[in-house]
Formats: C-alpha cells, structure tokens, sequence
C-alpha cells in the first residue's frame, strides 16, 4: 500500500563502520527518520560511531527521533520478567514514534548494533507494537555482521571444528555450567566473567572488547593462564571508558 | 614485511550480492590474484553469482586461479577421518597458489560463502598450510553476513529468546537427537531433513533455501503442520536446480 508506513530494523555491524553491507548502506539513503534510543551515560562512543555512519550514509539533513531508553535493572531476581516489563515500555517508545513522527508512506529506521537475530530486542518489541494494533506499519530486517563474526575472524578462527555444534549463550547461564553436548560455547552478555569458574578445565579462550573499533583488545590462550589478565585488562578498560562490550568463545581442547 | 605474501579470506554473504560489506567490496578491488575451487557440477548459479561480485568490485583485469574442489564422500563411514584427508588435498591447492600464483608482496584471495567463521573449512586448511611451512604468507580473515542471519532477517525472528541459548548445529548431529538444554537450534547441511524426526514434539521451524537469491525459498509454521510441504518444496528445488543450499531454525513452542 502506497499510504503504508514503513520501518527498517538495520544490522550495522558490531563496531567496524566498514562492517556495514552494502544493503544497508543503500537502506540508510532512504530513510525519512531514524529512531534513536539512547542508553544514558557512557555510551558515547557508540552514540558517536551510529551518527558516524548515518553522516556518511544517510540522505542529507536527514531527521533523527531521539528517545531515553527507559533503562533496566541488570541484576534483577525475575529475568524475564524484568525484560518483559522493558519491552512493554520500549514498544510505547516505538508506537509513539510510528505514529506520530512518520506520516503515511513514511519510511523510518532502527539501527541494530551487529546482527538483528542475536540477542537484540528490536524485533520481540516490534512484534509487541504490531499485536497492540494500534498503529499500522509494515517492517523488514537487514541482517548485520554479528560481533561473535568480528570476533572469530580478528582471531583467525572458526566457531567449532569440523562438523561440530556451538553453542551461542550468555555469561549468566554460563555461570550455571558448561553447556551439555558442545566443546564449543560463544558467550555474550556476561558482566562478571563467569569463564573463571571453569579455569580448572582444559579450555581455551578467545576473547575481544570493543570489536571492530580502535579501542579493539583480543586476547587468546589457555583459559588457566590468560583468565586472570582477560579479568584484568576488563575491569580496568571498563573503568577507563566507562562502558565495555565484549564477546569470547570457549573450546574444549581435544 | 614488504617482500610477504598476502592472503584475505574474504567472507562475502550467503547469496544476495548487496550482503557484501563495505570492507569486503573495497578489499576485492586491492587483490591481485583471486583463487576460485571449482565445486563441479550443478552449483553454476553460485559460480556465476561470485563472477558478478568480482565483476562488480575487483579491480578492472583482475586475475582469477581456479582448481577443481578434490570433493569428498558426503556420507562417509568415519566423518573426521574422511573431512581432515580432504583438508589435506585442499592445503595442497592453496600451497601451490600460494608458492606459485602469487609475487613477493603480491595479494590474494579467498572468497567464502557466509561467514569464514560458521562450518567453513578455509581458516582450518590455511592453518594446516602454515603448519607445513613450505610457503611464507600472512593471512586475515573479513567477516560476513551468515546464512543463518539471512534466515532470520527474512523470517523476521531472532535466534532466541529473551535471555535463552541457541545452538548450531548440524543435520547430521541433528538426527541424534534435539540438543540438551536450548529450545532454539539452527541447523546447517542436512540433507536429509534430519527436523522430520520431531514432528511429534511442539516444535515451530523457520525454514529457508538459497537465501538472498531471486530463487529464495521460505516456510514457516508448526513442524508438524509445515514438515511435509518442506520436504517437498526442497526435493522440487533440488531436482530442478540441481543441487540445493538451506538452513532452518527449530524452536521448542512455550
């Protein structure tokens, strides 16, 4: 329908702006206005490198839709719960910006740091905002470079060896166990380092912060000995920066 | 050192050109020689789609090396075994690229569907030539945009739930049984739809094939709804193009 409105939700890579595909680069042209939550303090970086890549691709003068993302606790006793809750007042945020910021036949944007499909919430709150009925919209994804790509190719290596599964979770179940059945697990998403509680075990790691970006720190080895310097170097680029995002695989050595 | 040979394994997406990522299309035009494994018969569409990217965004005269794939047994009796002789008749190939196909300081490349990192043998069998130390060379790996990522984007759905793990897998591993302890797994080369075994559980499967090609294929719904209309459109598919390329994700229903 000509009078449709309509939104993109766009992977832009997990910090590298040369990580933005070609589709999406040519998505971001188009757009009427870009929906931006802001995560409050010490993100600027990141805040810095989205309005990077929206200078050098988007139409000029193009318009943004600020918006205070409405925050969570992070260390919560009901998970889902809590992000439930989260979603609910982020698909108010995105209703209220499909209706009243795009007109019909509007095209609007969401941009998604690294890959739509993992552990992002874009698409559950879409589907919360289309449920509601409220506003009429029709949406589509562009897939991203995910930072556990980023993070594999800047160490040189695959995800699991030759015919293998992986798993793909968070520090938070991790911190409940190695999962079952795979010698390969990608961890996202863990604020306390829950690799250490498995330093007795032969595994290695690889492990990256900041992927993609000058700030970038890889480091990789027997988890027993670069446990305590992963720890470290951590804590102090997390005091330093004020934020961090990082990303390792464990593998179970053979 | 100037006087190195170079290679970039160059992840290029899953099918649709526009995947490609800015570091990608601007790396393809600074090679000198490209290497191309022939797979033999039946996937010519994938050729000829890696024929325009290179058309596209190599640099004008660019030299192509090509070898035939040694191929392997897809069914073989003892799995590893028969994959790593295979590794070593590829490492052989790149060997002899690398020694005789590239200058001192010349640039080569590799091109890989998807993304280097997810059951790509590239990174192993360079690995393996290194090892040989026959040839000297410095290699660096570009992430890509992933199959599985395609699926999802077009599905419009994550991988996972809030907070859940996902696991990757194959349909070889996938016919021994749903993996322990996750409710979402993507499944790569099965060839002989190793997801029919489930249709007795509550499952939802997101089905696609030769994703981001005009020849895209998609279907989702209940397993037990959607499985035979799967198994039919793909064995259609295959006959007709001679030769076929899908993943599919299979979430456990709450």
């Amino acid at each position: 329908m000509a009078g449709q409105k309509r939104l993109s939700v766009i992977g832009i890579g997990a910090g590298d702006p040369e990580h933005l595909t070609l589709q999406a680069a040519r998505r971001l042209a188009e757009i009427d206005a870009f929906f931006l939550l802001d995560k409050g303090s010490g993100k600027q970086d990141l805040a810095k490198l989205r309005e990077d890549i929206l200078d050098r691709h988007a139409a000029r003068g193009y318009r943004v839709v600020r918006a205070t993302d409405p925050g969570r606790d992070r260390d919560p006793a009901d998970y889902r719960a809590t992000v439930h809750e989260w979603h609910e007042r982020r698909a108010d945020l995105y209703e209220a910006f499909l209706r009243d910021e795009l007109a019909d036949g509007g095209h609007g944007a969401i941009l998604v740091w690294g890959d739509p499909a993992l552990y992002d919430s874009t698409i559950a709150i879409l589907d919360a905002v289309k449920r509601r009925d409220a506003v009429a919209f029709d949406y589509e994804v562009l897939p991203g470079v995910s930072s556990v790509s980023v993070l594999a190719a800047q160490h040189r290596t695959a995800f699991n060896r030759i015919g293998t599964a992986v798993q793909i979770t968070t520090g938070r179940r991790l911190a409940e166990g190695f999962p079952e059945g795979v010698d390969d697990v990608l961890v996202l998403l863990d604020a306390h380092c829950a690799f250490q509680r498995f330093t007795g075990e032969d595994l290695e790691i690889f492990w990256g912060a900041y992927l993609g970006t000058p700030d970038e720190m890889l480091v990789a080895g027997p988890l027993a000995e670069v446990s305590g310097q992963i720890v470290a170097a951590r804590a102090e680029a997390r005091e330093r920066k004020g934020w961090i995002m990082d990303v390792y695989l464990l593998r179970r050595r053979r």
